[in-house]
């Protein structure tokens, strides 16, 4: 099974590489996701793909700065910015036992990147599904 | 020096028993302050101190479930509620070589749960201040 470096690793190429193989390779069938701005969580892996995939296009100039691994459990905080507005964000990641990610959870400060964030995703999802 | 164990008992005493001394004595002096709202730092052991200890007594049900420890970046997961409103979090903390906290930044979500948390500590700091 791959070492946490090695699934560090083929993270950064989902992010980094837009690399939809390795992003759906590391989801496992069921996970869930947690969006910053609303409680209800979405499950499935092509939905968690879908919302990620469209994350990392509306968010410029996304770095990743500490990354805490605690065995099954990351924490892997960053910075962006949506347009002028800069925000601070953590990925709070859980892995199973096959080494798959079965919970995503996105956090996102101050109030104005959150709604930032949100307004953007809002309006890319919607022209995805109308262009569909 | 304190072990990772020790200190995140002192931080369990310092927020559910209240106790200022384990708190101020768990704070660097320069100890920076990240709120989840806003963007703007507040730093100084004093200025911080008061903030954690307004933020512990405006949340109800406060309680930790992950707590990732990455030798001295911790990220500490919670979930409270303010009145009806629930809200889930991060406590993302840096400590220094000498065992302080240099730098406690924290995440709330859903926007609703950092709206009504803003709204709830601005109504008590200004509480406090007037009754001073």
């Amino acid at each position: 099974m791959a070492t946490n470096r090695e699934r560090l690793a083929t993270w950064h190429r989902a992010v980094f590489e837009r690399d939809r193989g390795a992003l759906l390779g590391l989801l496992a069938e069921d996970a869930v996701f947690h969006a910053p701005a609303y409680f209800k969580p979405r499950q499935g892996r092509d939905t968690v793909a879908f919302i990620l995939e469209n994350a990392i296009q509306v968010f410029e100039n996304f770095t990743y700065h500490r990354e805490l691994i605690d065995g099954d459990d990351w924490a892997l905080e960053f910075s962006a910015n949506i347009g002028e507005v800069r925000l601070k964000g953590i990925d709070l990641i859980r892995w199973n036992a096959a080494g798959q990610i079965v919970d995503f959870e996105v956090y996102v400060r101050p109030a104005k990147g959150l709604q930032a964030l949100a307004e953007a995703m809002a309006a890319r999802v919607a022209e995805k599904l109308t262009s569909a």
